[in-house]
């Protein structure tokens, strides 16, 4: 038997990811808002409050909840600094309501109260027991008045009311089975414009192998564009047997430097740096620099070995040996990469692989490093990260990981369960407008929401698609506007991406002829018709708008074109809305009509809207629909800050 | 750290009810079918089997499962006899397939295989290891033979696979982290037609109050319109303080019965029978008589208290007092139902309440009594239902009961998880079609079906909605072909409804005029225009045909007049269908065409279809659209049975 006295249910909390295994994410400073199911049988009325509190703190803070309809309740409350914190809901029969409304009605049908004040005075001074000081006095003389000749109005007193709420009879509460977790990032893991760079390829003079001293001098031009993150891919020693040659050659040339991805030499593993880019203090000399210029950078890690990795000469056991002795080199069949081999994730001395591999975090943390983005997480066992994630966060809550995981959509979205702030998508592929609106929907207004924070890349140096190919520069435009609007998180592999490099190794691959990633490269940045300054006023807008810093808001307007997407983000506060217009043709001027729902009264005057990407301005009709022509041409969209706030989805047809 | 070696996820896991805290709901013979997402980290191939036995076993069954897309599997098992039945799913790596899989991609790529044969045969090594006997002996044969000169081919040996199928290595599996239950009932639960009389109402005799006897003699009336539950109101002794009198007064005559929900009198309480219906021996034999007649009594539980009560005097510590020392009778601000005592579930004595409470139920089984309606359930807390049906159905797996509670969604949901078996719905009060859908699809295509098994009612004692009074014969004729149709369980309650007695108390209000619950009525069963034939006819149907005997097929169709309502029901094995046609409107006839999506080439000849509720027949075309005319003076619907399969649901346009 369950006690008889716990009347109240509290079922199906949202957010809640897989009944409670995972928390949700949210950066600091952002609303929580949390709904329940919370009724009792019959008809007494109930109160609710959410719970919440940082992690490690033994105290409750409460937040009232409100009925909506259909016995849904919701409340909010803010998060605070990075780390963990915890929700619950609690609710209780408010027997001081529920005698109040009764003794309405029953005045209103002219019936005899005088019980009923009887009633209602062991009520209050039942409450007066539980409170101190003044407020015990009032209640008490609120108690002893009820009974009296005024009884009647006292019983509607808002003071009485008020003590009642502040000292409620809560031992019979129910509180939710389950404590909820929400995982706190700090604001970058939210909003932030990635810059990826081989720094091998960043010297000035052509030929020579760049260093991180040469980056330091990118870094201008890299802040100047309006990033927050410079990600450098593996900056390790890189292995010399079966290295790689240029575009992936099977044989290599003796000057040929290799994958920075075939990680480890004779200088050292994870934990070295290439000597060719400089030393470690170089290294924390460019984190500190770039510091300076507003940037962030953000390092590879990638767990898998060279054969010539001190690793494999200390700590055979932590790979798989095949019947022949031989080390298993990593394989997707038949296709072999015999300079790399995996780790044992689930050798017999699995746990000091493990520790060793978080001591690698460890060890560029301590070099100043706050931000990491993981190499195919996906082909490592989801308990290591789970454990190393959380080992992590415990000593840092303001690292920030990204999963660069390109599998199917289950692996990617336990990725973001177990602890990846930011997660890759498939953006990269998604150029039609329906499959623009079906993705984007996925990822920000279902619950997937909760826990993936999508990134969207332009490109990669694995990844450059036939839109990009084969669009021209103004494919090159339009991709990087949807990167740069629909995502608070994007970035761009550069140089290539804006000096528009787009020559595949073969066509119809999605690889780069001469990728960096097998040679050095040298770039002419002041190349006719590089993107730059697109980058650089849209950089500029997303730093100036907070419409622009969030997914959430995230939703697409009606066009009357499929060529056409729109789709428009308001502050989380839905203050005034930025409205974005592309072209998804890069070839042809296209022109359509645009649903723009802001509110205002029918008959409402024309108002004035400023495209700030174009420093051009509009005059816009308050009967929603207007006209938008877009030529590829001249620009890849409108970026247009809009006057009013929208309407309210929902509230208009479809 | 968790361990490195269990790397498959199951999650999603699908019937789950809120993270397995309620059990779903099937009858005997029915299937489970079962969904999860079970997924590892990289590529390997994995397996998955679903687990599933009767509560009390020990040992568990295995289902395969079967890969869908998109990381989803789907098994299914089929439940036995009532009582409790659980299920989970468990996944592992399946490294043999994994390793023929790639095997067959290196010699399609022309590789050496050397030691992957040598790879393989470990894999076979360590089966023959696990198996015994012949299987042992083969498993040897086998893992010889691959490093053997035809290892090639026995590599892709059908045997081997189907012995490693056999044993599997499962010591790194993945058990779903909890069991989840199903309630299994008889197959009443599911599919059944109730009649509710007033055995005071059943004599013969004008004027003299109706006993268990007279009863006994409807039972061919009842049986032969083919229902197969004949629920009974209260049988106990009534309360005589605060009496009601007929048509609700608060006066009432000395002659006057009183509402027989006042339980309660000098001759006893819920054990007890009105000495005016007969003795308890009189009412076991009226089971009997109908259980002959292939009809089964269902019982009423209220569990309330007239003043009267015998728990009044002996137990007053199981009712609320106010400050003046009365008991509190039941109310609903300002309506006071001063003939009845709800009990105090919540007092201090509750354990021993919960206890005499169930001893009701037990007593009445005892006396062959095995379908209960219980009233008002949603008056009492969640916690005791929950407890007294876990008793009741431990003890008594075949009792089905019936939650009579019309109040908020969560409410009745609640009920229904906590272990009702069936429950009334809001279906009398949705009568256009759009409603309809919405509702039925509600209750049949959603999670809600799981666990909620909607009953269908036409008309209560306390019902008799706006449309069966204004709408004439032809209303109650199509309300009636849509319960029994749209619902596998339905009831109506008689004489009234078949006689179409539809006389309100009060225009606008669902009473009846001279209810029975306050008076003895006598009715004339052979009066002019009674729908004895009709509901004859289709309670027939409804026996012949599986497709009406669950609800899980429920599909509707599309039709040009929103006036008719169309919908369909297969048999779960997706055999013939059953399509229903109804006229909404009982005034006018209504004509339009209907989508009827059988499976048929295009082109295919015009078929042959049979009306059998109207013994008509139709040639109806392929192309799916096809004409209907329903005139209400004629007949309500159509119900046909279609030749062919209906085209897969989501495979047409909508």
């Amino acid at each position: 038997m369950r006690d008889a006295r716990c009347r109240v249910v509290v079922e199906h909390v949202d957010p809640e990811i897989d009944a409670g295994r995972f928390p949700i994410k949210r950066t600091a400073g952002e609303r929580v808002v949390v709904e329940a199911d919370v009724f009792a049988e019959g008809h007494d009325e109930l109160a609710c409050v959410l719970l919440h509190r940082p992690a490690g703190q033994a105290k409750w803070r409460e937040a009232p909840m409100r009925p909506l309809v259909n016995d849904r309740w919701r409340g909010e409350f803010v998060v605070g600094a990075p780390g963990h914190h915890v929700y619950t809901v609690e609710g209780w029969v408010d027997h001081f309501h529920t005698w109040v409304r009764d003794l309405v009605r029953r005045l209103e049908a002219g019936q005899d109260v005088t019980i009923d004040l009887r009633i209602g005075a062991e009520l209050v001074s039942a409450a007066a027991g539980r409170a101190r000081g003044a407020d015990a006095a009032r209640l008490r003389d609120h108690a002893r008045a009820l009974t009296g000749a005024a009884g009647e109005q006292r019983a509607l007193s808002v003071e009485l009311a008020d003590l009642m709420a502040r000292h409620p009879d809560r031992c019979d509460a129910t509180r939710y089975e389950r404590e909820l977790e929400v995982l706190v990032d700090r604001e970058r893991a939210r909003f932030g414009a990635w810059y990826e760079l081989f720094p091998r390829s960043a010297s000035p003079v052509a030929g020579r192998h760049g260093t991180f001293r040469d980056v330091e001098a990118r870094l201008p031009y890299v802040a100047g564009m309006g990033f927050d993150v410079l990600y450098l891919p593996p900056i390790h020693p890189i292995g010399r047997t079966f290295r790689k040659g240029r575009n992936n050659a099977v044989q290599c040339d003796p000057t040929d430097p290799g994958s920075p991805w075939a990680i480890g030499g004779p200088e050292g593993g994870h934990k070295a740096v290439n000597p060719e880019l400089g030393t470690l203090e170089d290294f924390r000399r460019l984190v500190r620099a770039a510091e300076k210029h507003g940037l962030e950078v953000a390092m590879d890690i990638a767990f898998q070995a060279s054969p010539d990795h001190p690793y494999v000469q200390e700590h055979p056991e932590w790979f798989r040996h095949r019947p022949d002795g031989a080390i298993q080199y990593a394989e997707n069949p038949p296709k072999k990469y015999q300079d790399i081999y995996p780790f044992d994730f689930e050798c017999e001395d699995w746990r000091a692989l493990w520790q060793e591999l978080h001591s690698v975090f460890e060890f560029w943390i301590e070099q100043g490093v706050r931000i990491f983005r993981v190499d195919n997480p996906h082909t490592k066992p989801f308990a290591f990260w789970e454990w190393v994630i959380r080992e992590v966060r415990d000593r840092h809550p303001d690292v920030i990981l990204l999963s660069e995981a390109f599998t199917r959509p289950r692996v990617m979205q336990r990725l973001a369960k177990l602890g990846f702030d930011q997660s890759y998508t498939y953006f990269a592929w998604r150029n039609e407008a329906w499959e623009l609106r079906e993705y984007l929907t996925e990822l920000t207004r279902t619950q997937v929401r909760e826990y993936m924070r999508p990134s969207l890349w332009t490109n990669t140096q694995d990844i450059l698609t036939e839109t990009l190919q084969t669009g021209g520069r103004a494919a090159s435009a339009l991709r990087f506007v949807l990167a740069a609007t629909l995502g608070a998180s994007y970035g761009i592999f550069g140089p290539s991406f804006e000096l528009v490099e787009v020559t595949p190794l073969t066509p119809g691959r999605e690889e780069y002829l001469n990728s960096e990633k097998y040679q050095v490269r040298h770039w002419d940045l002041d190349r006719p018709g590089s993107l730059r300054p697109l980058i650089t006023k849209v950089n500029r807008l997303r730093r100036e708008h907070r419409a622009l810093q969030q997914d959430r808001t995230l939703r697409f307007l009606k066009t009357d074109n499929e060529r056409l997407l729109a789709y428009a983000k308001s502050d989380e506060n839905g203050g005034r809305a930025i409205l974005v217009v592309v072209n998804l043709d890069p070839r042809w001027k296209q022109s359509g009509w645009v649903e723009v729902p802001v509110r205002a009264r029918a008959g409402h005057p024309p108002y004035r809207v400023d495209d700030v990407l174009n420093d051009r301005g509009f005059t816009w009709r308050t009967d929603s629909w207007n006209y938008v022509e877009l030529d590829p041409a001249d620009t890849p969209a409108h970026i247009v800050q809009l006057p009013r706030p929208l309407v309210p989805e929902g509230s208009i047809g479809r």
